[in-house]
């Protein structure tokens, strides 16, 4: 008879930073661990307090991680979130995620931003907006839709 | 004997203009709708098919959100942003929320920017990087770790 646990087996990537970070392999100012999601300080923050929260799991984006763990990291980012705000008495936050390197994903292990912000921190995650055209907007539902 | 179904009730907020668009008060491009949550594409986009997606019942931030409702609104972002990019052939696509004022929040329903990218859209939802000084990073940790 076996008396060791065997620990649950993580799918890793061997090349991927945030992969080594949860296995140890790295340094990192980590805030939070359970057995599905890993969330440290992100070491470059738009403001200091600037978590990352990821699945344990290697996904490179959203579509790649299956329900449940995107839940559990709903969940995590929602804890780290609230602590945050006790924390460092921050007045609000961003919570983002760069779907690959158009989008300004930089690692390819899927995660979360979690941006504490403060009046006057001169972080700009605004947008020129940009105009439809009349009865455009409609096309673009009707395309968008044809998919759901 | 009632024979006709009460609809559930949804908590509405009767000054939101994201709840008067649930409740058709206010026409939108809808894209997607279920019990617990509605879709429906931003009238002043970063790019055009920007869709927002929120939770029927009025929240204010992402802490207000009841977790099995974020699990709904997060599998409905999922299902969005699949559909985006068959859709528009976008090549990537971000997951924003803004959580108060101070943050860029313009609607106090909480609501999730699904928006999709494209190679030189000219979008910038960078930061510059702040430094923490030696051993401030840990600081930082020890600060949100003693609120987890």
């Amino acid at each position: 008879m076996q008396l060791q646990m065997k620990k649950e087996e993580l799918k890793l990537d061997e090349k991927c930073i945030f992969c080594k970070i949860i296995k140890g392999d790295i340094p990192c100012a980590k805030i939070f661990e359970n057995s599905k999601v890993f969330a440290f300080l992100d070491i470059a923050p738009a403001n200091k307090g600037h978590a990352l929260i990821v699945t344990k799991n290697h996904y490179e984006t959203l579509l790649d991680i299956p329900d449940e763990e995107l839940n559990d990291l709903m969940l995590g980012a929602k804890k780290i979130a609230r602590a945050m705000s006790s924390a460092l008495a921050s007045e609000g936050y961003n919570i983002l995620m760069n779907n690959r390197k158009v989008a300004g994903q930089l690692v390819f292990h899927a995660h979360l931003h979690i941006i504490p912000r403060f009046t006057n921190d001169r972080i700009s995650l605004n947008w020129d907006h940009k105009k439809y055209k009349d009865k455009e907007i409609d096309e673009f539902k009707e395309k968008i839709k044809s998919f759901l």
